[in-house]
């Protein structure tokens, strides 16, 4: 048994035009962009989406969204996501990059809400 | 005075995919695929993000995913969006198509959500 829950929201940005993406999006839905300083290539944008978290993230390659999905099991989630359709594309840190059917690409991560809030939220996959 | 607020994450999908990628993203986040009869390239996924529609859209083009924003004022809120650096792409029914610094598409549609809550949720732009 494992459980899962979409975490966020991610706006991948090219790095040179990362910066003028996030002031945009915190003028566009009111909200305060914020560093990461753990991570540079992440800006939040502080509560933009009810109960999500939503981010630029610079990146080197074409604009797009992805979605993250945190798991107490990323061996298990992945597994789960791939015998549904979705290949590996690639592994960055504790992450998976997967590639759903029809294209898009998502992350399966450690979980980074609090417990309560996970264990409350998440769903359950036997 | 108008008032705007995310109203949707769209998951894009080329035409020939979408159903394939409904059935996908229903499984992966455990969510109900519900066919949308008054406008059949939808596939809405009932419950999938808290406090925010989710919905496989076909399109003719590659895959993407777009959010859309709902306004009680489309033409003030299309103005808002485009003196922060959108640029406007396209018009398609009462939906305004913009490209926001970054490269990211996004929609302007009026207000879908019920009255009350749009209110309670919206930001206030004067």
């Amino acid at each position: 048994m494992h459980r899962s829950r979409v975490y966020a929201v991610l706006i991948d940005t090219p790095e040179s035009e990362a910066a003028k993406a996030a002031d945009f999006w915190s003028a566009a839905l009111g909200v305060t962009a914020r560093p990461f300083p753990p991570a540079p290539e992440f800006t939040t944008l502080h509560q933009a989406l009810p109960g999500l978290v939503m981010a630029v993230q610079a990146v080197d390659d074409a604009p797009r969204i992805h979605l993250d999905i945190e798991t107490d099991d990323v061996e298990a989630e992945t597994a789960r996501l791939t015998a549904l359709g979705a290949e590996q594309v690639s592994q960055w840190q504790e992450c998976r990059v997967l590639r759903a059917p029809g294209g898009h690409l998502m992350c399966v991560l450690p979980v980074e809400t609090d417990p309560e809030t996970f264990k409350a939220q998440a769903n359950v996959w036997s």
